[in-house]
């Protein structure tokens, strides 16, 4: 073994060291919507509760048996309809999407579903349709699945469990610890719409702005990017649950590293940014459901970012922020107005049922 | 191609061109607790709407991508705990139980978890090491989930949904389209224990009776099967929602073929008949969690029943019935009375949130 080799063997136990000192303790003693918020209780029943049980080491989205690459979700989003998009397409495109980060190309879904009696047939039919057609826009078979009825008011008329498998693509070699000083950070295009748009489609608020999901398969913008810069590409991540802050924030304790995003390169719509606003809320924590975040290797990102505007649906993807050494596990932005502070995990839950 | 390999494709071909004729279309309005019974209903959701969407043209309890066997399932029982088991070992058993009966040598889960606010921790805590421990017991590792919680009242405590992969054993070829007459009908054991477990747990009878379901790893039966007869054994399923009853009528529809059981050679334990009496149901339509149903060629049925009365678990496995041709599709009884009757597919529900 080379001294670069035992080197890099050492960061990676360090790193796992790192980890299990910090590993937090689920101590909570009911369950609040704060636990499925994707932020730090989220983490704290994840890594205290689950990880330890099952004996998981490593965390990330999606799991490999050998070259096959595995991921599994629910999803509880309310309403089921919502502008640019449905609970069915969520469905595809969030699991197709955990396979994509894992560098993985979309093989096929199954699908399980639990009913509550007395569930139109119609909207049923509506979501059935929808999975059929994301699934043939995304390119993969939907080739089993599970049919359970609840009783009426046991479930929110429908939840779905999908599962993604798809094959590791041999041009990747993605992972939290390859993430390193120097690294460019990108978005592949404007954040914060899923969320929003849910938002505004429960009614909750009276403004009256037209925001769709950004609802689709990350496939395309995986493979240009792996197409143009290969292994320089360390680490992907979607940002949905907790948005672009918590994905960094994760990222940024996984790898021992310290983030530094520039407020004024992350691209939000005009139109968000003023229901953010209205709203109260930060767009970087705001759920997407189509958008990617990229740590590249700095020789990479230019090539990365020209690859990634040339995909449908990317065509503002940038550079936002760099990896740093110090302060480790932090993730800080450089505001509009030349300050500096931290961009802390979510705590709570600002919108609960998302995806 | 020899003549045989004709005449099978033929065969093979009429199969399908038979169940498409007579593919259900699905009319209802609304979803009820019949839709997930495992019977009639359900068959008419799934092969009159769900098989067409996602252009499914083989409906099994696993899908294969090359010799890896996927299958997903959910788990809404209730209640969460009862004797022999609770919801998680039933989420690991009824997944890996799909893939043993694929054939499929069971590897690994993903677990996705939809959660009550306010369910307690103890609660989850319990499941989750229950989960771990009956993934140990069947040999897979648990490498990935999700967690989802909705607000009080848009579930009940907490629904699993789990998704099993596992490695298809050379040994087996397995299919519903290779029943044929002649073939030995066999059960693992005593049936409807399950079910039975399920209805005195919920305290809906006057019943004092110790009866606990048998939820277990159906590998260790199905590795002794294949052992022993390899490719004579033509097909398994596990006789879940809907009991044997409804594993019967699904395959003697999918193979084209009758099945005759001979009633009093079905074991049935003398506490489970007489739950069953008094609570006026047919253990044949009981839901098992740890049974299997074996279609076997002739001339290996005894060796295929020996080899299974060595299993933990499985020492009263014996052979019910028999393949014949005519009439086609059909399920019939020889009644311990000397008489003979229709066995016909489960309509509504009995027993909703068995699973």
């Amino acid at each position: 073994m080379s001294a670069t080799a035992d080197d890099r063997e050492q960061r990676v136990l360090d790193i796992i060291e790192t980890a299990r000192a910090k590993r937090p303790r689920f101590r909570d003693e009911r369950i609040t919507l704060a636990h499925g918020a994707g932020g730090k209780a989220t983490q704290t029943l994840i890594e205290g509760l689950l990880a330890p049980a099952f004996g998981i080491a490593e965390l990330a989205d999606a799991a490999a048996v050998e070259d096959i690459a595995i991921t599994s979700d629910s999803f509880v989003v309310k309403p089921l309809q919502f502008p640019g998009g449905s609970i069915g397409e969520l469905a595809v495109n969030g699991t197709v999407n955990d396979l994509a980060m894992a560098g993985a190309r979309p093989l096929a879904i199954t699908l399980a579903m639990i009913l509550e009696e007395g569930l139109g047939a119609d909207v049923l039919r509506a979501e059935v349709d929808a999975i059929a057609a994301a699934a043939g826009a995304a390119g993969v078979a939907v080739i089993g699945g599970d049919t359970k009825v609840v009783e009426r008011g046991a479930a929110d008329q429908m939840y779905l469990s999908t599962t993604g498998i798809g094959r590791i693509d041999s041009r990747g070699q993605l992972a939290p610890h390859r993430i390193q000083a120097g690294d460019q950070v990108l978005v592949s295009g404007p954040i914060g719409e899923h969320g929003t748009a849910i938002m505004l489609a429960r009614n909750e608020f009276d403004l009256d702005a037209e925001i769709r999901s950004d609802t689709c398969s990350l496939w395309p913008a995986v493979d240009a990017l792996l197409g143009v810069a290969g292994a320089d590409v360390h680490c992907l991540r979607d940002a949905t649950r907790g948005g672009v802050a918590s994905v960094l924030n994760e990222l940024a304790r996984a790898a021992g590293a310290a983030i530094v995003v520039s407020e004024a390169e992350v691209p939000v719509t005009p139109i968000v940014r003023a229901a953010a606003e209205l709203l109260g809320i930060d767009p970087m924590y705001v759920a997407n459901e189509g958008k990617l975040v990229a740590f590249v290797a700095p020789h990479a990102a230019a090539a990365a970012v020209a690859a990634l505007r040339a995909v449908p649906g990317c065509e503002r993807a940038v550079a936002i922020g760099e990896v740093r050494r110090e302060p480790p596990g932090m993730v800080l932005v450089d505001t509009s107005f030349g300050g500096r502070r931290v961009m802390d995990q979510l705590v709570g839950d600002p919108l609960p049922r998302i995806c």
